[in-house]
């Protein structure tokens, strides 16, 4: 199994942070890895407490199911998954949460938290193009 | 950061008391600081045991968000953030926790609960006023 | 059952900000009714966060057991109570925690932490003198 | 109060990695601010699972007592504080955590966990030069 090395998770939550500071919004970016085990996490200087917990979460949801949080918390809700937010000690079904892909395998997950939903997972999918280098 | 003082916060306590008598109702009051640990709480004579708990979920409500836990509630609920009232061990999202604000910034939450949520915001409103002497 | 009032909870956390104050020490102090719910809870504003936790168990194991801390954890220790440590989410076995009693019986625990063990003690001791008028 | 920016904390995270290497170790670092909460967390590609909770449980422990957790870990045997290792949801009683100072005050707790206890304080240690930049 590939796995993120260290200086990758450094670069991916410095990234998150200068996509954050662009749009102006104060995040935390966790990550986990297959096992959903935290690999790197770091909060942004003004970002609410809230956040510390919410981003950890998305990750650990996206990993678990190989989705995105956003897509998946349509399904807990439309497909009357009933309790499935429990899991896990808590799932996390709104967006801002990604799995990481590499070589058409998840090998873990990226979790935003701090701004809307939206633009959360606007800063996951950028914190991930260190996947491209 | 600003921190409330102890004797701040049993002015704060004694002030929810007062005006929990004055509606005639029975209420626990808690109030966290900008780190969302306890700092003082207090449970009047005829108040039942869940508010024990409501209310200092309130307080970490309000501060995790910065928001008024009746607001946060609907926001919960209408944009879907589903799984949300599970972080932190628990959030509850219904009047009755308001952060506590002093010079532009959050410094903690308060959180009231016994009565209604409309009354448990009332009083926490009222025990806020001790930071405008 | 005879039930300290939400006004004697006030007296006593104000006691025992009073003697700390005086041997100049920073405690969190915590008073629990005869259920073991929390009823009071205060922490000084130079106090560390460690305390937060300890006098609320102090509290509650003195309850628990109707028994001074100290004493109570020497049996732990001496008595070789294995596993005991863990009832109730987690006993604390060292001075700062005392029963309250009103006409022969238990009613409450009050539990102080923040100085030494027998600083604790000495607070909580003067705490309880409110029980006195 | 003072508190370390995303900046200063990325940088630790780095240094600690750096002094890691120098020495031959896989570790776990983690910081919290002065409310306990987490600011950063970095694992070492061969690092094992363990290390990731005991990283952040010293951190926590360092700032909730404002002690080096190896000598904080010597009072807790010695002065028989039992039951203190279960406070806020497990304490950590070896070296490795340090309580970060700016300024005469505690404004964090850096946990560094992967090596022997003494390696894992040597990088902290060194982590937390940083500060003096």
């Amino acid at each position: 199994m590939t796995r993120l090395t260290d200086l990758q998770i450094r670069q991916m939550l410095s990234k998150a942070v200068e996509k954050a500071e662009e749009i102006g919004v104060q995040i935390c970016v966790a990550v986990v890895d297959d096992g959903a085990n935290l690999q790197g996490f770091l909060r942004m200087d003004k970002a609410r407490l809230g956040p510390v917990d919410v981003s950890q979460r998305k990750a650990k949801t996206a990993l678990y199911f190989h989705a995105d949080t956003g897509d998946f918390g349509k399904v807990m809700r439309e497909a009357h998954l009933t309790g499935i937010e429990l899991i896990g000690g808590g799932l996390t079904g709104f967006a801002g949460g990604l799995p990481i892909r590499m070589d058409g395998e998840v090998i873990g997950g990226i979790g935003v938290s701090g701004a809307t939903a939206e633009q959360d997972k606007e800063v996951a999918e950028y914190a991930l193009q260190v996947l491209l280098q």
